[in-house]
């Protein structure tokens, strides 16, 4: 990855907002211009921080536990430590650096952080800047690079889900499935799921969010299963329903409307298109079949180093979509008590269209 | 578990603080007093607040998605849905339910959340008021049937271990022996994996945070498993280090350092010794014999809903330890090149002592 050309863009950005540094908390934006891929446990426990000047040197903010890692997968960056906390040591550093605006992240920092750092830091003659979203801002738009790596984590996660889909009758249970896919995600050597896997089956459909459980999977209740995986830090995310034997009449009417519904949503997708008017596409399909209350979330949502990042295809997002983002394209019907349908693909936004990277079509076209 | 004694508990707090309501935003805070376990996607995508008001009602503010898990997991809690976000919600609700003073978790609540919800709370006449840490003070000191259910999960994360233990030959990789614990975990009704289970091999230990990877096993090297789950919503966390084949004179000097720094670490535990007198007395063992550079992080942390939460056993915690804390106790030597040994019980604190709950001993006391 070309982390320099990142580090410009977002060094000219840092000048118009007349900031001498910025600090990156954000976990996904401190891989992106670093490559750093230390794991936080939660944002509360940070596996560090970069500190970018507007001119200068960048310098990666960690404690003892991430040194080796730190020093292993950066270059040109310098790693220090803070043994008592990554307040105290800007109060060492900015001065003596020449740092009297700092930008911080607020959408990624706590407020209590806030409130410490501002009066550590006051004392020291730096004040804090709110300086939020300028790294999503560049990651939003994917370059032929990362393109081709997202697509290599959907292809990896679809051959995660067919290994499985191919074996199905060794499972009992819904957790027996999520350990399945889980377990050939790594073998196969994804870093890691890029969410907690779903499956879920008959009613249990019906939540959106299921937690797999100790559910016997029969051959007449229909599953739905939502999965994505990590390769070299990019995410995929994949949604499929089926059911192991002959489905209900009930389950085919659904369906269908379920899978028209993302081919309108992924036929209205190309660059200068609003979220909104691709969501609205999709939607419509599922309201004039008389479900539309039974579809309450958005068409879809942005992927990258993230599993959900901008844009956002909702009622609400009247951004226009542009070339060179990601996005899943997932409506869904739910019916509390009988279960739920919903199909996910992901792919690229193109000048003329959706490039959708998903292969595998299993029980897409019934 | 008893939500309405922990309820009755906040609401003094919440009078003494002179507020009208709290918001809970902190996962396991929500947890610990309602019962409902929907996983947040990071503090950016939360599965849902608790609005506690000092007298009358507690709401669940959820969207659509946990809706179900919502109302399936709570008793006496009205759920009610967020369909354009929590601060639009908040907006309508509290001038109606007489709120004027709400207290927010301002060490789990963004800065950019804080600055959007003052704008549209202040135009209706409610104002903000940061109020930290005030679950988290009742959750630090355990009844016995936490202490119950935290003895469990380190019984079953002992089972696993053991099993994975004693198949080991049948494992190439770090990563294999990864896939063979966390999915043990599951089989046995663990929730998931308390934290991402840490299996280095040789060099790879002198990372104490090592992502697993295909480092191959090897007879003659040294592995660091540090691994623990979560059981009916509580953790554990034990780490373990050994040799499939017979260990170096170096290795087995340092691991009886390690490990008689853990005693000397478990012997000083009771109520009323500071935590930083505890780490001391681990810490003295590894300075004597020269590795005190070697030893960078704290002896050990609390354990509960969260498997990293207070108190700490750091140098820098003046706090003195009270009965019903649970901590671990897990000094370490890394050296980097070489590796690195890490020794981790987790135990309660008792007035007269420290109770061990690990009963698991291999590769102890070699």
């Amino acid at each position: 990855m070309n982390y320099q050309k990142r580090l410009l863009k977002l060094r000219k950005k840092i000048e118009r907002k007349k900031l001498d540094a910025i600090l990156i908390s954000q976990p996904e934006n401190r891989r992106y211009l670093s490559g750093y891929s230390g794991a936080d446990h939660g944002i509360a426990e940070s596996s560090g921080f970069l500190l970018i000047l507007r001119t200068g040197p960048v310098f990666l903010l960690t404690d003892f536990r991430f040194k080796l890692q730190a020093e292993q997968e950066t270059q040109d960056i310098e790693v220090i430590l803070y043994p008592k906390g990554v307040i105290e040591l800007l109060g060492q550093l900015l001065p003596d650096l020449g740092v009297a605006k700092l930008g911080f992240e607020s959408h990624y920092t706590l407020h209590s952080t806030v409130a410490q750092m501002s009066e550590l830091l006051g004392k020291k003659g730096v004040s804090l800047i709110p300086a939020e979203g300028l790294v999503e801002d560049l990651r939003i738009i994917k370059d032929e690079d990362e393109i081709s790596l997202l697509k290599q984590s959907v292809q990896l996660n679809e051959k995660v889900f067919e290994e499985v889909y191919s074996s199905f009758s060794d499972y009992e249970t819904e957790i027996d499935v999520a350990i399945a896919i889980e377990t050939a995600m790594r073998r196969y050597g994804a870093e890691r799921p890029s969410f907690e896997t779903i499956v879920a089956t008959g009613a249990n459909g019906a939540l959106p969010h299921a937690v797999p459980g100790t559910a016997k999977l029969r051959k007449n209740k229909s599953l739905t299963i939502d999965m994505g995986l990590i390769l070299n830090g990019y995410c995929s995310d994949m949604t499929r329903n089926f059911v192991p034997n002959k489905p209900t009449k009930r389950y085919l009417k659904l369906h269908r409307i379920v899978r028209q519904a993302q081919r309108a949503g992924m036929a209205a997708i190309r660059a200068g298109i609003r979220g909104c008017e691709a969501d609205q596409c999709a939607r419509a399909v599922i309201v004039r079949e008389g479900y539309g209350d039974n579809f309450g979330h958005s068409l879809g949502h942005g992927v990258g180093l993230a599993v959900h990042e901008a844009p956002s295809l909702s009622p609400r997002s009247r951004k226009k979509l542009k070339a060179g983002m990601i996005v899943t394209v997932e409506p869904g019907i739910y019916i509390p008590g009988w279960g739920g349908i919903r199909l996910e693909n992901m792919g690229v936004v193109r000048e003329e269209g959706f490039e959708n990277f998903n292969q595998n079509d299993i029980w897409l076209d019934i």
